[in-house]
């Protein structure tokens, strides 16, 4: 009934028949999974199954040239492969997360609705899998468990290349223009939460600036890892059923259609029963976090108030911060960034605990892993954009705040340790406390230095060095 | 012009003036946060939405019957309150997951879209704020820094209470009866990976049992903490503008809404300024993931083979393995489980170390908390479901392969050590092993023991000890 | 010569011979351990070999009441064991934590130290197992598989017991004996680390109370899993080699020597299996490490300064902070508290991931778990120590600061939504911040409220609400 | 009266005096913080002090050529900085890892240390800080802030390079030599813990080895993190009360006396106020623990049995496995690394948290993170040492458990997918599967291929490709 009012069509497997939507592509081992993998709201996602198209063409290629496939059959998974990779049949690839281990299913999904898009672009019948079988020519030369981390590879490159590593350099250089702008204004340093000497705005900011480039870089390193491809291996890395070149020959053409430098992986066994290179891709993702939770943090800090904090920074008011208190304003992209980064080191720490979980000649924990990586990444080249965009930019100072703050900083004292030695300065600073006067007043009355001597040396412009020098500027004006 | 054509209508709040879709009911702090938020695909959960229909519609009665508001404004925000609560309005409710740590844009959201529904249902004007205002009227008495949580723990309660909890339950049965079924089948015993003394499969299923069902009971006591609502707490705690005994009346509402047994939190400052409920039902969740990998893993380790492994059980064959090994059946429920509950660690490992990140009296850590637990409700409570259903019912015993590997066993020795001591049955095991021969071979030819004390204690049944008793049923057959 | 010349004699097992120490009481097999395992520093803590004590008594009197065991060697054992537990016989537990999973080696450290002590008493020579075999008759009617987790139970709730609960305890009593001295010190609140409206230092800090009560009791009810011991499981939880009701009779036996409710396992397959009870005591560390980090963050926050930070609360000094810049003072008991709570968190995740890792009917993650969670116990019970003594009870209030930040406020403006709206209110509040003026020179000028409503309505004890009785105190004074 | 009776004398710092046992060395910061931090028993790492005593002894040999420091007082400081290096001193340092979150305690017991010693040496009178006062000349030119770090680094470089790596390249050496001893062994392989196509052992452990390789050179990149030093930096990072260029002259001692390539951080903002470059060295030993998990696991099951399991491998049986089972053996060696491994992650997601919470011009995380980098080194490099002694060097190959397996495989069908089809291959599969038949009975029977047919393709050599090239060996024999 379901078949005849043209609702459903018959799509089979090596389990047998199972009814499919007429009006969808894929065939019988997705419907399978949709039916048995019914969990939750993630999808498999879908810059996977762009990056599987890449491996689809380029396999078909290789094959082609190698003569073990016709010419006609490969053009034609060619064409759909380019369908694949430019989106144009994102709505066939319905799977969830949860699935099979290895992305079996996933890869399966790709070849089914290859094959039947091709079917259909010769006028065949859906499901016949002629002229084009999801096994025998689409998968050719190729399993899942070479292909599929080969895709997962692709992908995150990527993802990487197109979209995080930009958003952060964008940021990066909003946070250096904002050093630049403000390397000479001077303001209290902070340790332990308490007032320390002082350092320029500038000098602050190129610390921030240093930690995201150090960061970004290791993002970058691990992409050295991911370059190196499994495909080739085909079920256990021995390559069987491929013919021997053709791991590099695939490796070759996906770096021509990507413009990325993937190679073929040197060993397959490890390349296939280890995700560690995507591990290492989520270690540089959580060293990212880690440094944009520390500024984020900071700079929410240094907004605290407007009066009854520290505010030293002024930060853009984007939206009313309160449903009860009227006027109140929120540093909420930073708190928005700090949730991603919290979010990141979860994911990673879920990614860690996958990677130990292979056994023998596949981890199964592909999909997982897949997912977190391209979760942690994406959420945080959006939150760099966002808080650049809706933050970073607008900051502006509150000169006020931070020149009463290192004014009245019992700290500058550290300034006559030199002069006086530790101990003396020690006491000055412990009476301008308890007597609640300023550092001059107590110094002065301490008997330990000169009026001319505390002048001479309590110079906030000496106490913070050469901070031109420091953001490799011109040094000292 | 936008606003011209019909395509936007201007929604205003305290910073001004924005365009807001003009099909879509919600104002300006909505439309704010989707354009300052735009990161990643999360989306704050519906079911968060829903709770918080609850207790707008509670808060409303009570103002009501407290003479704060007019018994019109009331009833009009009641019958929208509905209409969240079912779910009416969810195309109105797009905000992302990472926006105000506090949840504030998303109980503005609810408020705006009350609001300008209540307006649309008496014919007013979109926009107008008239004769329902979002914060004056909808959201009286009610900060978003009580509401939220309060929200929070709605959402949670509900999502364990109907999906979960009877999701584990159904699952808990299934493998009991198999328990039952199977509770007289000697079978080799495993520690360390290696042969052991034996019992049945009927007595390491009642331990699967058990696992479960105290890792459920450690589900059920959070819920406790979940019960305590900080509504009535308002902006700090303190219930600044609302009406004393505000906090109780709304629980006692809520709580006849939902049938679920919510109460006042105790203490408001600490249900605001902390997360630990909900950190608490997150470590339920652990706890059941926990559990469930270490079953999971032993069932598809059970499964190994079919030839070249331990292979005790047949687990059923719901789809191809492989898309280049013909033939091939995988474990693929329980690797699916298995990446669920890894998951399920990764995002309690974030929301632990959210929990420790609120400051003063507020938390900003709640939609990162909130997406994470519901999140890992609900893959655990689908991935029981299925694994129950595409799993575990269908599980068989390869009987076969069972009584071979318990019969070839050494450490049946065991049972001779109370007869001749440690010491010889230890010989006794190495002589078996080093000669290849059978334990009783070994044994009588050791001298240490004779054939007829051999046979007497070597009794597989004896050594099982009373496997009907250990799962409650009538004892020794 | 080595054994010649008296500094070393041979012991036995059943894997050969093996020298030992001369004045060493252990044998072949904790010989064997120190020698493979020599990884870190790391070693089993003493405290899992007290509580074997229990075991080895208890165990010693059950046999020799039901007859197994002789009166003399029965007594000899319970002797011996009493030496054990009172930490006489420590130096000869010296093995790693990095050992087998089973606990194996440690339990056999102690029988056969067990065994030589008693041979040493009776005059006997050590290694000759006569007239007490370490197997025979120490570990008689015992497995490490069910000891070692009983022990692991035993060690954990003598552990909360007597250290862990008793410093929580106390450092909640210091806080609330705060929170009742400052019930009435109204002081500005924050949210987002901007200004909020008004409650009093003592309500802030009852919510420090609750917290931390409400973490204590997850660790007491945690207790609860702790008190169901594996012993008489035996091997793979049959009881193999054990007389029927051995369980419950070593469980009553082991709770009158503890004083503690210990009962046997429901299911001795979960028991040895798992070690769940383990993990969940552990997550309780953790709520209680979440708490006390959210808190001691706040106080040093609070502290920050002593000029250019918030500076509400005085911490008191203990030591010079700095070794460069004299007179500085950090809140040093709060960082220590902080890293020690992120220790626990770190040791969770480790116990967690162990927790997944069992493998059919015994989980070799017994050493790793049994570390941390002791680790985690210590380092907070000391942690909250330190802290309640040297800085929670010396901490006083800067009340010059405290009035400066509340008085400063604009969000006391939140008094005047129920009166002109929450949009009037946000106008004026925006005002005074942009103008630099006091809210209730805003609010006049405004024209939105009269000078007589402004100074009816803006009340900081009314804003407050009831401190006295949020304590539980008598009210409104 | 203590000091009276010799037992103590007086130490002053800027709190005042304070009482130190007589026969140490230590002054009153490490009196105080013994004190006050007497939390568990966690010590700061010996190779933290001694990394410092790099630091003084360059700084002094800096400072004297600088001319600030005497040449007198520089030399006695150069003397005994020699004594802390080489452990001389170690008795003088014990304070406990939870202190202040700078480390300033560690620097100044280093601090008075030296001093005391000095004076010592001198024949001065203890105390006196004459003529070697621990701040005004130990520490010249330092900070803790900046030096502490610095310490952080020298320590972990040479725990690195003269523990972790070469255990690490041992135990890689190790397994290559058995990887090319099995080169040719042809083995089942396993994907999913299902029988898959054939590969051979060498094949397999190259895998391993890549993974181990792969892993170390991430270690190894880490350090040119570690190389960059924040000494020079001072308080906050400005260099205030340092000479110009001391930060790129004390590297440069540092290095020449290591033999370690350390430099000056560029920037020493990011240097001091994150520990960016120990959280990647941590990330990298994570790396490591996860391969090694995976391949640890992978030969512990490969060895389950003997009898009723996989049973490939013979493990080495170095000690009996249990206290109640005669005979039994297990594989411990791979259960401490496997535990090892995971407390190495557990420590990674401390050092994680700890990396997040920096704070201004400081990260007061520094010695939880310290201590865990090194602990997490110190047991991977043992554990690997030891793996390598106690198991891998004596596995041998279980010949007849391997060849049976390989045999019995249905998965050799996949040779047939190129010749009949994916479809038809599978159709043989399961036919041999259901009838509990050879998969070349089913094949034949089967009528979709010939005899000769299936012997020309069912051909494990072939199936295997090339392991000796593979290897980088000479290629097929």
């Amino acid at each position: 009934m379901l078949v005849e009012n043209g609702k459903y069509r018959i799509e089979t497997d090596s389990m047998g028949e199972i009814l499919v939507p007429a009006e969808q592509l894929w065939g019988a081992q997705t419907q399978r999974s949709l039916l048995h993998f019914s969990i939750g709201d993630d999808r498999m996602p879908l810059e996977v199954y762009h990056a599987y198209g890449y491996v689809k063409k380029a396999a078909a290629k290789v094959n082609r040239d190698a003569g073990v496939l016709s010419k006609d059959k490969a053009e034609l998974i060619m064409q759909v492969a380019d369908e694949v990779i430019t989106g144009q049949l994102d709505a066939e690839f319905p799977l969830f997360v949860w699935q099979t281990g290895s992305g079996t299913q996933t890869n399966m999904n790709i070849n089914e609705v290859i094959s039947n898009r091709a079917i259909q672009k010769v006028g065949g019948t859906l499901g016949t899998k002629d002229p084009i079988h999801p096994n025998d020519h689409v998968n050719m030369s190729q399993s899942s468990n070479d292909t599929f981390p080969t895709a997962m590879h692709i992908a995150t490159v990527l993802e990487f290349s197109n979209h995080l590593i930009p958003s952060v350099e964008k940021l990066i250089h909003m946070m250096w223009d904002k050093a630049v702008e403000w390397v000479d204004v001077v303001k209290i340093g902070r340790t332990h939460l308490q007032d320390a000497t002082p350092l320029t705005v500038g000098q602050e900011w190129s610390g921030y600036v240093t930690q995201l480039k150090d960061a970004l870089q290791l993002v970058k390193n691990s992409m050295a890892g991911l370059y190196q491809l499994a495909a080739g291996g085909t079920a256990v890395g021995t390559g069987i059923n491929t013919l021997p070149g053709f791991g590099s020959s695939i490796s070759s053409e996906i770096a021509q259609l990507t413009g990325h430098p993937f190679v073929t992986a040197p060993n397959k066994f490890a390349a296939q029963a280890s995700l560690d290179a995507m591990v290492n891709a989520s270690a540089a993702l959580r060293a990212l976090a880690i440094a944009l939770m520390k500024i984020s943090n900071d700079i929410r800090w240094l907004g605290c108030g407007p009066r009854a904090g520290i505010h030293e920074l002024n930060l853009p008011a984007n939206e009313p911060g309160s449903s009860i208190m009227p006027g109140k304003v929120n540093p909420t992209q930073e708190e928005a960034m700090i949730m991603v980064c919290v979010q990141v080191i979860g994911n990673d720490n879920a990614i860690a605990i996958a990677g130990t979980q292979g056994n023998f000649e596949l981890s199964t924990m592909r999909p997982i892993i897949t997912k977190n990586v391209l979760h942690s990444s994406k959420i945080l080249g959006d939150a760099c954009e966002m808080w650049r965009k809706y933050s970073i930019e607008g900051i502006t100072l509150d000169k006020q705040g931070i020149e009463k703050h290192v004014n009245e900083s019992l700290m500058l004292v550290t300034s006559l340790s030199p002069v006086i030695g530790y101990d003396k300065a020690s006491a000055i600073a412990h009476k301008a406390f308890a007597e609640n006067t300023t550092l001059r007043e107590a110094a002065i009355s301490s008997g330990y230095i000169t009026v001319e001597e505390y002048d001479k040396n309590i110079d906030l412009k000496k106490m913070v060095g050469d901070p031109r020098k420091d953001l490799g500027l011109n040094g000292k004006t």
